[in-house]
């Protein structure tokens, strides 16, 4: 039997399109060396997010004592949090396998490798199993990488899948990379009481994203005492006497109950005959053309071809190939803008252009508007009143729109909307948006006076 | 000197207009007999939304407390939090006082009514005072209703003007009617530990909202032990030996600390000359024509025209009527779809059309799907996934979109452009829904499977 379609990995990249070929009719099968899923349900995602949930009464009662409206105390049990967290994702696991059932797709389990051409080999339990295939996609993913000196060793030192799977969080940690992975887990280890020192290379944290939400950024992490090591070079990390104990390259020593390092993420396109079958590979991405293929009916997405880190990216590539592979599309893949979201409180959104970006395009039509969060009832209702929404212009349109601040990820769908279909100043009137919302905050950014990028 | 534009109540419809046309260059004067912001943010939306963020820590340890995650105690300083409130509210009414002096808008204090033709008489307290103008715009907002017998008599009897004034919460607490101002108030009252019955005559709760919804809101309530008396029918409430003491058609009394009668707002029209000048009232509403006239150069917009019960939908005709008056619009006024919102937790998000109110308009293509929020990450998180989101559509485009549960109002920008633009199934691929988020279970209610409404 040939398989129309022979998906490698099942995370939400690989799981979705395997989900949508099928629903294009597609026999499909799925192959997954480790559980359904990925690292976004498994090791990323998934598991800070029931964290930050668990614990943002925390939070919210802190800020309210600030003001001094409330007091008491909220206890989060880590052991039961851990516990409720597995739970969560044993049981999304199952109700993928079962829609996997329900659709027809053979999930098969073991390391997937190319073999000769139109075969997938998989390692599996019971042997070596070959799949003949139609087309094939890869989505394997990506991993946490590290630089010599800063390898997790799994005691003191942890990757961010080890620091998911802590047994106690500990009451001080060291996150070496201010990047969004590093800044959610901080932001809850801080709620459980942790002792928080932030390190990165770059002189601010976020740093892809817009340099005022950076400083936004620091400004609150500042208040909350965090020991904030910018523009710091780390040139080791490692256990000594049961912790963590970074040296920066002036010698400086910080040690820790735990060190996170978290300075980014590669894929994972090592060893299963990727480049003998003639895909080319730049910094282990796989490189892709306009219609997500690697080489002639082999397509990559999701964090492997590296174009964008971000679980809705790969679905949505997902559905653009589970469509190509099934002739139902044939134009090129446009993703349109890719929102990118920090959870916790302070949140951050970000989708389209950021303001240096919009002005290397076209700087004589570049402007920006902006609102500050204070003046929000919903803001000041949650006693969290920093932040701002901004909005990037160009040709008298938005191409961006990033926001800091309290619960601004809920702006962000709409601001896709928005950004996507390029609003001009009398667009906005369009839309009716309900008061009081923290939405409103961005209509404000939209129709206050904007200022031209110099 | 005439003014261009007088606007008689600086409510958010009143106070938005008069903004607005000064930023026409019109000159403009705002009539007020009691303090800016109007219902909204005095004695309605804002200081109940500042009651809900400043108690949402109970409710989110409460959730997370009944998944045996989080235990403890938060204990909210109801005075403090008063005084929170109208530190906030007075702040808001300077800074508006501050818009309006920089705009050039003459704000004169008193209550203003129709004198001859083109002049507004208000009494301020140094005497009667002229406005001679060239337009009038009639924002005289609305205030609670009531019928013989439930009239609140501000001892244990209360409206929602005196309910938000307490110095103290009630230990138990009657609500007459389950609309959104009462079921957002018992919310609130629920946090800080009151015994809650809820009474409608009407058989379910949020009685304008779609049935599914009501249930939905019932079924929750059921759990935290409310007691639900629908279909129930009030003949009277009063204070007796310091209790409110409520009595049913059927004889059966119910006592408890307070009673909060929220059965309705009515337009604020009368006594200020209005039928003399032939302003057509109905049951209290300025009936207006497509250009929101009253009468010549005579507009009536907000709460006092009876349309809809918004501060939004006051705002967006106040935007409307500034523009008209102005001259720079003379096509009639479209509204597009006017969200509304229950907040709290659960909450209730709605705009566009219901089931029912699509089927009348054309029953052969009405289809209906949703998205349980069961399903979702982020309501896991939040230890409370009961809710779903529910899409109805007409001749393929989507009409209609309500959601009850968590955290449900961050849907309504994004649900109001969907509504807006009239989506067909092929536009939801147009936009990348950030993962995970909450949104991501209206992206689900829209791709499923559609069913025909019978």
């Amino acid at each position: 039997m040939t398989y129309d379609l022979v998906v490698i990995g099942a995370g939400p990249g690989g799981f979705d399109c395997a989900v949508e070929a099928a629903h294009y009719g597609l026999k499909v099968a799925l192959v997954e060396k480790d559980v359904l899923g990925g690292t976004c349900l498994n090791r990323g995602c998934i598991p800070t997010k029931l964290w930050l949930g668990a614990t943002s009464a925390i939070e919210e009662l802190h800020n309210q004592a600030k003001v001094k409206v409330a007091s008491g105390e909220v206890v989060v049990d880590f052991t039961a949090l851990q516990a409720r967290v597995q739970k969560h994702l044993t049981g999304t696991r199952k109700a993928m396998a079962m829609q996997l059932k329900k659709l027809g797709i053979d999930l098969v389990e073991g390391l997937g490798s190319l073999g000769e051409t139109g075969v997938v080999s998989v390692e599996t339990s019971d042997g070596e199993q070959q799949l003949a295939y139609k087309k094939l996609v890869i989505a394997t993913g990506s991993k946490p990488t590290f630089f010599p000196g800063i390898e997790p060793d799994g005691d003191c030192v942890l990757d961010s899948d080890m620091f998911l799977n802590q047994e106690a969080m500990p009451e001080s940690l060291i996150i070496v990379g201010a990047g969004f992975i590093g800044l959610e887990m901080a932001q809850v280890a801080h709620r459980f009481g942790a002792k928080i020192t932030v390190i990165d290379a770059m002189d601010r944290v976020a740093p892809l994203e817009d340099p005022e939400i950076s400083k936004g950024l620091q400004s609150i992490f500042k208040r909350w005492k965090w020991d904030m090591r910018l523009d710091s070079r780390v040139s080791g990390v490692k256990t000594v006497d049961g912790k963590a104990q970074l040296t920066l390259f002036d010698g400086e020593k910080i040690i820790a109950d735990k060190a996170l390092v978290a300075i980014g993420r590669g894929p994972v396109t090592q060893g299963i005959g990727l480049e003998e079958k003639g895909i080319e590979l730049l910094f282990h991405q796989i490189q892709v053309n306009e219609y997500m293929e690697a080489a002639p009916n082999i397509y990559a997405i999701g964090d492997a071809n590296g174009q964008i880190q971000l679980a809705h990216a790969a679905s949505h590539q997902a559905q653009y190939v589970a469509a190509h592979a099934a002739g139902k599309i044939s134009t090129p893949y446009v993703s349109g803008p890719v929102p990118s979201v920090l959870y916790g409180a302070p949140e951050v959104m970000r989708v389209g252009a950021l303001e240096n970006e919009a002005y290397l395009m076209d700087f004589e039509t570049c402007e920006v508007s902006r609102a500050q969060l204070a003046a929000n009832p919903m803001a000041q209702a949650h006693a969290f009143t920093q932040g701002f929404v901004k909005v990037v212009w160009s040709g008298g349109k938005v191409v961006g729109i990033t926001a800091v601040g309290h619960d601004v990820s809920r702006l962000v769908t709409a601001a896709t909307m928005i950004v996507n279909q390029g609003w001009t100043a009398d667009d906005i009137h369009s839309i009716i948006f309900s008061h009081p919302s923290l939405d409103e905050s961005l209509l404000m950014a939209l129709k206050t006076e904007r200022t031209k990028i110099q």
